[in-house]
């Protein structure tokens, strides 16, 4: 599936501005690929499918959840969670994507996990640092990714924490498990 | 065992830094209980005993928490994790105090659990605010907990988890759920 197909297809599931978003995620995704020495195809192709769920109803994403049996603790957090774990079965159903790197970049780009691929810290980092995010802490971690693959997916997901805290919001429990896997196997860390 | 016969065993484990420090925990507590209806006594104990084992060598609680089977990932976290589980241990075997409320306050005043009770809370809290505690988040703690016990402890918690991920240190995994726990029952929060 070449690139142009692969966002015709999206491109029907998505609003105009999520449809941005997928680009800058794709473009960026592409680059740090490039950079680290990832599959460039792969990490393209994650890209553009990684948001296809998003707006599916809440009631057909639980309906999945359940029948496929996925982390059973999941429909007690936010739903904004359910999309990525959701949109990796659709993307595998509906477009007939079967590689498990780009399903599991796709299924795992919000909450993240221990150990993560590389294909999968690129695509939870592009879709945080996609040239379109705007917010105060957006520019520190573009500025580690340029540096340092694992010290910005730390940033990134430190500062999901605390944006959830200061929201007195919960926080699955896969995201700090990612925290504690990913300051585990940090390798040197700028600020120390 | 009455006040001072409590402090006269503690103070003999203690520095004299750590021990004003217990002063100013057991007050807080104290005050804590009535404020919030929890038993007196048994939050005065607790917080005599909290920090029992602080000064214990490593290798003893090392020792201890392998031989008690206490929580196997412990040992991976942070020792300054340890002389809480280790010092309800010693505060049962060694000053002989059998109540499990009391003994669980002390357990868990570092990390949390999920399910506190109010004695562990106010221990939890007394020791994070009590008068001799000086850092800049401290305050609005402080203020929090004249009115409020669960925001106090969400905030105290908050800021622990905050404080450990500034400096890129690994969170124990009972501080990420007591924290999802807190919010999942906190009535009313000041800034919602």
């Amino acid at each position: 599936m070449n690139q142009s197909e692969a966002l015709a297809i999206v491109r029907e599931h998505l609003t105009e501005h999520r449809y941005q978003h997928t680009i800058g995620v794709m473009e960026t995704a592409i680059l740090l690929a490039r950079q680290y020495g990832a599959d460039e195809k792969k990490a393209e192709i994650a890209a553009i499918f990684h948001d296809y769920a998003k707006f599916r109803p809440k009631e057909e994403m639980k309906q999945i959840i359940l029948a496929e049996k996925m982390a059973p603790d999941l429909l007690q957090y936010n739903s904004e969670l359910w999309h990525a774990p959701v949109g990796a079965f659709l993307v595998e159903k509906e477009v007939g994507i079967a590689d498990m790197e780009i399903l599991n970049a796709i299924k795992y780009h919000t909450s993240g996990r221990v150990g993560m691929s590389i294909l999968e810290k690129i695509i939870y980092l592009a879709d945080y640092i996609e040239p379109g995010r705007q917010f105060p802490e957006v520019e520190e971690v573009r500025e580690l990714a340029k540096k340092d693959l694992q010290l910005a997916l730390i940033k990134a997901v430190q500062n999901t924490i605390s944006f959830l805290m200061n929201k007195n919001q919960p926080i699955f429990p896969d995201t700090f498990h990612t925290y504690n896997d990913l300051i585990a196997n940090r390798r040197t860390l700028v600020d120390e």
